[in-house]
């Protein structure tokens, strides 16, 4: 019989904890991919970004291990503890905007002036290549994956993964999960270009973009099978059931893909080898 | 360099992460390995045990497993929350009494009057070797160990794990870590006898035990090298570090191994190959 006290699928499910990742998501990959993609005079002057999230932290790390200081922008509405974290892994905190676009636009003006190295949260080869690597990690620990689920943000994480899973074994299905209030993803592939969101509603911060990148969206056309959608109360019960049954700690996004299943938006045949991306740690299925 | 942003030792440590374990916590080792060592009409009239915490979970599981109904008597104080989280994995919960000693005699009452097989939280032999299962994956993950930390509750865990680690590498050393407010096998080491504390005033439910077995002891009197103490808020303090700088969520004794090397407790020696158990999953390192 099941582990579990309320299974969500039939499917064999393999769950890649990235909420244990260093810094508390698969950001880490990204950024330290980044660093390590450039010669060290390239950021002697320093790393910069824009981020209230897992990036910012992902930055803030990756200079520290290169001896180096980050400056991470953040918006008005980042919280104290957000900025306190950041300020735990070395990096200065600069406060600019309500939203990110304005956060960005300071972080790209520092980066301009001093000669600090800009990193991108997705819009990057180097970052994109660098969230690729879980779907090394997940191939080898299920070789016969047959199918995959991943939240989509930028679109960073999912265009790495794919293009990694459709070289080695390319009968593996990817599917993106988009929140319902932020389907970024989802109507730009059904307009057949990157559309910018006029209105993004979920509260999934993570999980929340207008707008995506041209290239990253050229790889997610041509590699991800489907996006699906799921409301932010689906991700919250999904990240309350992964408390509650396993013990994991994860944020909304990284209870994306239990979310698509416990809701049926994606129903598998018994007995898929299904692995899934819990993208995240965060205290949303424990505290409510 | 290290991954992390505030590190506690510089020994080489390897966490066992029983937060992950089913129900939560390492409890379903002993609970399981007990069911599996009964023959089916041993208890084929269900099981009842005394527990509010993850023993409880455990024993509802493995009771679930079984196909029989499991009674789980709690003490008055035991929150809704606790109360619903066994009605979830199947239990019938019966509330008695202010403290453990009177809802298990309830329990055991029920066991003599219907016939339902009782399962102890640590003293019993089988429920001992089930806990001691986890030394054998630590050993398996990592052969080269040289120490571990435990902490210490009723004794159960630890006296398992010692039993199983003196057998297979005598070379290990094994220390336990109690609450400074319910220091049961301190007292009872240091007095060469079981004792029965007059007061515990942790509020470590997971490591609140006012007397140890008979048995029990003498398998750690046989086994383990030391035991040492930790306060409450360094339990509290090291599970908001696990949470910080691992995405961990631990309760309070599955902190302790973080709190003694923390504290300066425990000091190793530079290199030493370190294995600690995170014993539970809990709300305590995020919520304060």
């Amino acid at each position: 019989m099941s582990a579990l006290a309320e299974p969500v699928t039939g499917a064999r499910l393999t769950l890649k904890l990235e909420n244990l990742q260093v810094t508390g998501s698969f950001k880490a990959r990204g950024a330290t991919n980044k660093l390590l993609s450039l010669p060290p005079e390239a950021i002697s002057r320093g790393i910069v970004t824009a981020s209230g999230g897992n990036h910012g932290l992902a930055v803030a790390r990756a200079a520290r291990m290169a001896g180096v200081p980050a400056t991470v922008f953040v918006t008005e509405n980042a919280t104290e503890e957000k900025r306190e974290k950041l300020r735990r892994w070395g990096a200065r905190v600069e406060v600019l905007g309500a939203v990110w676009h304005e956060a960005n636009a300071g972080a790209l003006a520092q980066a301009t002036a001093t000669g600090a190295a800009y990193f991108h949260p997705f819009a990057d080869p180097q970052v994109v290549a660098g969230q690729g690597s879980v779907a090394l990690e997940l191939l080898e620990a299920v070789p016969d994956l047959e199918l995959v689920l991943v939240a989509i943000g930028g679109g960073g994480l999912i265009s790495g993964m794919a293009v990694v899973l459709k070289a080695l074994k390319p009968s593996v299905r990817i599917i993106g999960i988009e929140p319902t209030g932020s389907p970024t993803l989802k109507a730009s592939l059904d307009a057949g270009h990157v559309v910018h969101l006029d209105r993004v509603t979920s509260r999934v911060a993570t999980m929340s973009c207008a707008e995506t990148d041209a290239a990253v969206f050229a790889l997610i056309r041509d590699h991800v099978d489907d996006v699906v959608l799921v409301s932010d109360e689906q991700m919250q019960s999904a990240a309350h059931w992964l408390w509650f049954e396993l013990g994991i700690a994860a944020d909304l996004s990284g209870a994306a893909a239990i979310a698509a299943l416990q809701s049926g938006v994606v129903v598998l045949p018994e007995g898929t080898r299904c692995g899934a991306l819990v993208c995240g740690a965060g205290p949303e299925g424990i505290v409510r």
